[in-house]
C-alpha cells in the first residue's frame, strides 16, 4: 500500500472492511443526493392555476408547461448520465482517501444545485443568462468529476489495469461533456436556442448510443 | 456468458462482484427515486388558510381537501404497485447491461413526474385533461417497465427458469396495467369520473388480491 | 417451510438469497420514506417575511414560529419512535410475504402524510380538528404497525423464540401508542391543549426511558 | 460483553448479525436524512420573478441571489463535514445501544433543521438573530455529536485501541466546531458579518486542510 498512498492520508485503518465501509457509505450518500436532486427537479413543473369559471382553458394552460416538462426530462437525462459516470468511477475504486471524499462533496454540491438551474432554465429558456448558468452547472459537475477521476488514477486508488482503462474512458467522457457545456455557455450569449440545440445534438442524441456503448458498458 | 450477452455490451468487467455492484447501486438509486416521488406527493395536500376570525370554518375547509388525500393514497398505491413490480424484476436479474440501465433511467424519469400529475389530478379531478395526463403517466411507466422486462428476458439477463416465469408474470401485470390506464385516458375525455372509476375497480380493488397472490408472491 | 407458510404466498422462490433481497430492499425503501417524511416536516417551519424597513422586528417574528419548531421536534420524535419500532420488527423477520409487503406500503402511506398533519398542527394548534387529525395519523400508523407485527407472528414469519418475545413487546408498545393517540383525538374536541399535554406526558416523557429500556434494546 | 455493557441495554439479542443489522439500518437512515437535508437547502435559492417586459433585468436579479448560493455552498460544506464525522464515528462503532440510537435521532433532528436556518441566513444575513440561530444550529449538532462519541467511548461501544484514538480525534473536532459556532452566535449580536467571517476563517479555510489531514483520513 505504501506505493499507492505516498502521503499516508488513508490513515492507520487500512483494513479491507474499513475501506469497503467508506466506499459503501459514500456511495449511499451520493446516490441519495442524486435521487433527491433529480426528483426535486420535477417540482419545477408547476400546476397551472385556473379559476372554476375558466376551467375550459386548462388544456391551453397545460400546453404552456411543455417547456418545463422538456427541461425536467433533459435534466433527468443529464443527471442520469452523471450518475452512471459516478457509479462507474466508484465501482472502479479500490478505496477512498480524504481528498477524494472532499472532491466528492464538492461534486455533490453542484449536483444538488440542479433544481435551481433547471427551474431557471424552464422559466427563462429564452434568456442568455439562464441558459448559460444551466450550462455552467453541467460543466462544473463534469469538471469536478474529471478531477476526481484524474486524482484517483494519479494516486493509485484504482488498482487493476482493466479498471484503469475504464476510468480513463470515463474521464474522456467527462472532459468532452465539460467542453461542450462550457462552450455552449458562451454561445448562449449569442443565441440561447443555438446553445440548447448544441446540447441536444451533441449530448442527448449522441447519448443514446454513447451511453450504451461506451460509458455504461 | 457469451450466449447471454451476444452483443458484448456488458463490457470487459464481467466478474460477479462488478455485476452485484451495478445491480445494488442501481437498485439503491431506484428505491431512492421511488421513495422521494411517493413522499413528495403528500406535499400536494395543501393545508387550508383560514384567518383567525374564521377559525371555526377550519373543519369545512379541511373536508374540501378529501379529494387531495384520496389522490395521495391512490398514487401511493399505484407507485407502491410499481415499486413491487420493479423490485421483483430486479430481484430476478442476474446482471444489468447498458441498455437496461438507460431504460431504467427513463422509467424513473416518469416515476419522478408523479408529484406533478398527482397534483394536477387532485386540483382538477373533474377535468378530462388532468385525468388523462395522470393515466398517461401511469401507462408510460407500465409500458417502459414492460419493455425492460421484455428486454431482460430477450437478452438472457434473467437466468433460471423459475425466475423467467416470474418475470413473465410481471410483464403480464405491466401490460395489463398499461392497457387499463391508456384506455382510461381516452375514456377521460368522455367522462373523467368513469375513467377514475375504471382505475378503482380494475386496479385498486383487484390489487387487493392480485398484489398479494400474483405480483408479490 | 410448509408450516410457516400454509397458504403458499411466499411463492416458488424460497431461497435464502431471495428472502434477504426482499427484506433488504423493502427496508431500504421504508428507510427512505421515513427519512424523507421526517425531513420534509422541517419545511413546515416558515421563514418570516419582514420588509427591510422593519428588520428590527425579525426577532419578534421568529419567536412566533416557536410552535412550528416544537411541532417539528415532536414529529421527529414520533416518527423516530416509529422508525425504531419498524426497524426492530424488520430485524426480527425471517422473511416477507405478499400481504406483509402490502401492509408495509399502507404503513408507509400514513408515515408519508406527516408533513401534512404536522403543518396542520403547527398552523392551527389551538383547533380541535387539527389536533385530532394529527393524533389520528399517529394512531393509524400505530395500528397498522401492530397489525403487521400480529400478522408476522401469526404466520410464523418471525422464527426464533427470543425474537418473538421482542416482537411481542413491540406490539404492546404499538397498541399502547395507538390507544393514547386515538383517545387523545377525542379529547381534542374538548380541549386541544389537554390532548397535546397527554402526548407529551405519556409519550415524550415516558419515551425518554421507555425508548431506551424497552423498545430499542 | 458484560464489561462493555454494564446496564444490559443491548438486550438479549447480542449476535453479530443483529448488531450489524442495527448499525447498517441506522446508518442508511442517517445518510438519508443528511442527503435530503443538504439537497433541500438548494430549494432556498429562489428563481427571481421578472415580467416578460423586463426580462433584460434578469442578470441583475440573478446577481442578487449570490448570497443565497454562497449560503447553500457553506451549508453543504458544514453538513458535508458533519456527515464525514458521523460516518467516521459509525465506522468505528462495534455496535449500537438504545441510548445511542436516541442520541442519533436527536442529532438528525437538528441536521434536518438546516433547510430552515439556511433559508433564514440567506434571507437575513445582516441580522444578528438569523446569524446567531444558524450558528446555534451548527453548535447543537456538534455538541450532540460530541456527546455521542463520548458516550460510545465511555460505554465501550468502540472496541479497539486504534479506533478509539480516531473517535477521540473526532470528538476533539466536534468540540472545536461547537466552540467556534456557539461563540460566534454571541459575536453575531455585536456584528453579524464578523461572526460569518469567523466561520469562514476558522472552519472553511481550516477545513480545506483539516478535513483532509485529520478528520477524514
Amino acid at each position: 500500500m505504501a506505493e499507492q498512498d505516498p502521503l499516508g492520508v488513508a490513515g492507520a485503518r487500512g483494513g479491507r472492511a474499513a475501506r469497503e465501509y467508506d466506499l459503501d457509505r459514500t456511495t449511499a450518500f451520493s446516490d441519495g443526493v442524486f435521487a433527491i436532486a433529480v426528483t426535486l427537479v420535477a417540482l419545477t413543473i408547476e400546476v397551472p392555476t385556473v379559476s372554476e369559471a375558466n376551467e375550459s382553458q386548462l388544456p391551453d394552460e397545460i400546453s404552456k408547461i411543455a417547456p418545463q416538462v422538456l427541461c425536467y426530462l433533459l435534466t433527468f437525462l443529464v443527471l442520469g448520465r452523471f450518475w452512471l459516470l459516478h457509479h462507474r468511477l466508484f465501482g472502479d475504486l479500490d478505496r477512498l482517501d480524504g481528498r477524494l471524499s472532499v472532491l466528492n462533496l464538492a461534486y455533490l454540491a453542484f449536483v444538488g444545485i440542479f433544481p435551481f438551474t433547471a427551474e431557471l432554465l424552464s422559466d427563462y429558456g429564452d434568456q442568455p443568462i439562464a441558459v448559460a448558468l444551466y450550462a455552467v452547472g453541467v460543466g462544473l459537475v463534469s469538471l469536478i468529476g474529471t478531477a476526481m477521476t484524474s486524482y484517483a488514477l494519479g494516486r493509485g486508488l484504482i488498482g487493476e489495469g482493466e479498471r484503469r482503462d475504464e476510468a480513463e474512458r470515463g474521464r474522456h467522457a467527462g472532459i468532452w461533456l465539460a467542453g461542450v457545456f462550457l462552450v455552449s455557455a458562451g454561445i448562449a450569449f449569442i443565441s440561447p436556442s443555438v446553445a440548447i440545440a448544441t446540447w441536444v445534438i451533441l449530448v442527448v442524441a449522441r447519448g443514446g448510443t454513447h451511453a450504451v456503448s461506451t460509458v455504461t458498458k
